[in-house]
């Protein structure tokens, strides 16, 4: 038996990770600080002494603006809840979503613990293929048959991103079958295709909606991030109140620094980012391309994750190889929530980290896929 | 209508008082940093650096044996899992034992997060009286109809503490009914007689247990603090796999900060911060001590919290007087879930707040009572 059999979930394949040589498993920020970044980090007595002097709600509202500015959201409202993470702000939104339906559409394939959550509240799920949603064809039988559709964008793992176009169409449909269109966007920092304004468009379409953003996949910080809960004035859920049982609020001091560090990539430390991930996309490739069987079809993809195709290998049996040596990645089975199969072949490896880091995994990956052929 | 009638609950009031002039709403940490505290914050780029450096696994437990030492809980286990606050580690206790059974017995009164976030996922509540509970008279009934058993001590906002002679005699009745005994312990921090060893309690009793600790209420750290869900080898619960879906993990900069304020508090911060409370707690009770029907019948009470009984008085009214003032506390009816009434005449004061700040809001409170007569 492998060990891998033992994880429950992704996040559990993470976790072996986390004291691992060779961390390559969890889409969390890992590369070393920049210059930049480290004139931020040298001045948090001063942003910690600047925290207790502010309203809260000042800091609040800034650091929600830079970040929303960085991405191009210049029609983000000001209702906005924060949380501890991303995951904080999805246990929120599916324990809302469950007081007013049992059923949710949800992208597939995407990370496990959306499911997990939705399920975890008692929420029936039904698949959307990725696929199928990028073409536009979201069967009107299933959104009768809903109460929200749930859509990752950058999706992870595949990186897809639902254009303007699908957006606009999708909203529509949503709007006209009442159904409350939740976006998580977590990775739309990597993407600038992913950067046109997506509050306009939902607010254009009068549907019912609600937007996860995530600042904890790019900047190396220490999972010191934030979650945002965004949704409409007519989303008619209960976020503000169950937002209230969880939290009051987040530290004032994350908030400074999600606002510094979003200021510091506007100021260029974006583009330095960009080309991080392009530079170890292309050192994976290259070290892999080679390998007989070994592909890359995620060819558009742009963010901070990378799935590689491994031809007829077991992807359990490369993870187990790997973690032999002390090399973590994640196998793509859970991925594929409602038909696990489909990912079997598929390995996810996390590039937000030092390139050195990046290449060294590399080369132990291509060994093991060469053995493991 | 006061303004007061439209919160929903405790947090919604503590939340109109962020940003207020006078805020002894919430029992989050806010007084002043001390020198001790300070040189900590002083060092915060190099706790950085040496968080990018050491296994985060290292940091977890050293911070986990630095807490539970300071509060006298040797017999605290390594399985212990770190989340981002004491809430979400409520979150995560709820939807577990939602897995397992449909009814939970409460102590009444008690902050209403608790009850909400247990109705949240679908179980039903029975009070347990604060008063039976300490004179250890828990009807077997009650405990033949639940699943669970969760008790705060000290309790919020009464501060009383569950003695070691009521708690070997609540677990004992925990295992022989086999139901999970619950303790959320958030407030220990302040109250030495709640520091013997609980865990050497629970174990040897053979009951489930689960405690929730929380480093949030102690320092004022900025909400950077981490609540521990911590459990029985034998709790039945799956606690690991949704706090998983949750999170992979919290900071290990916040790690290393509670170490350094544990490790501060050990070498006589603790008895600095009890003495600051102390002195709080004297001022409020000496300026609001000779208005006619005031009362303070917490005697006992040494938590960062301070019940008020103001007669005959409305606790909405002097809450919306005091908040035209700015000055802000808590009016008692949700601490009262089962019983909103009973908390008409009851007003929370918090008092981890600078002096300076609890006396001016007292005089404030005291103009309000004599004028609220």
């Amino acid at each position: 038996m492998h060990a891998g059999s033992l994880a429950e979930n992704l996040t559990q394949f993470e976790s072996m990770a986390l004291n691992g040589r060779l961390n390559l498993a969890d889409g969390h920020a890992r590369q070393d600080l920049t210059m930049g970044q480290q004139r931020i980090v040298e001045s948090l007595p001063e942003l910690w002494a600047e925290a207790t002097k502010r309203p809260a709600q000042e800091i609040e509202r800034e650091a929600q603006r830079a970040y929303f500015e960085l991405l191009g959201q210049h029609s983000a409202p000001d209702r906005v809840l924060s949380c501890y993470s991303s995951s904080v702000a999805m246990e929120i939104l599916a324990r809302s979503v469950a007081t007013v339906t049992g059923s949710v559409a949800l992208i597939h394939p995407t990370f496990d613990n959306i499911p997990d959550i939705l399920r975890g509240v008692g929420l029936a799920l039904k698949p959307v293929e990725e696929g199928a949603l990028h073409r536009g064809e979201v069967d009107p039988e299933l959104l009768r048959s809903v109460g929200c559709v749930f859509v990752t964008t950058p999706n992870n793992p595949t990186g897809r991103v639902v254009s303007e176009a699908c957006l606009r169409r999708l909203a529509a449909q949503c709007a006209e079958h009442d159904v409350v269109l939740t976006l998580d966007t977590s990775f739309r920092g990597f993407d600038p295709s992913a950067h046109y304004d997506h509050y306009a468009v939902l607010r254009e379409s009068g549907c019912r909606w609600v937007v996860i953003e995530d600042t904890g996949k790019l900047w190396p910080s220490l999972e010191l991030k934030v979650g945002w809960l965004v949704s409409s004035e007519n989303a008619g859920l209960p976020l503000a109140t169950i937002h209230s049982d969880i939290l009051l609020g987040v530290s004032p001091l994350v908030l400074l620094l999600v606002r510094r560090l979003a200021e510091d990539a506007a100021a260029g430390g974006l583009a330095d980012l960009h080309a991080l991930i392009g530079t170890n996309r292309a050192k994976l490739r290259q070290v892999l391309g080679d390998v007989p069987d070994v592909s890359f079809p995620d060819e558009e993809s742009v963010t901070s994750v990378e799935r590689v195709h491994i031809g007829q290998r077991s992807a359990l049996d490369v993870w187990s190889a790997l973690s032999d040596d002390e090399v973590y990645v994640l196998p793509c089975q859970k991925f594929h929530w409602a038909d696990p199969d489909q990912g079997r072949h598929w390995v996810r490896v996390a590039l937000a980290r030092p390139t050195a880091a990046v290449e060294a995994a590399a080369w132990k990956f291509r060994a093991a896929l060469v053995d493991g052929r």
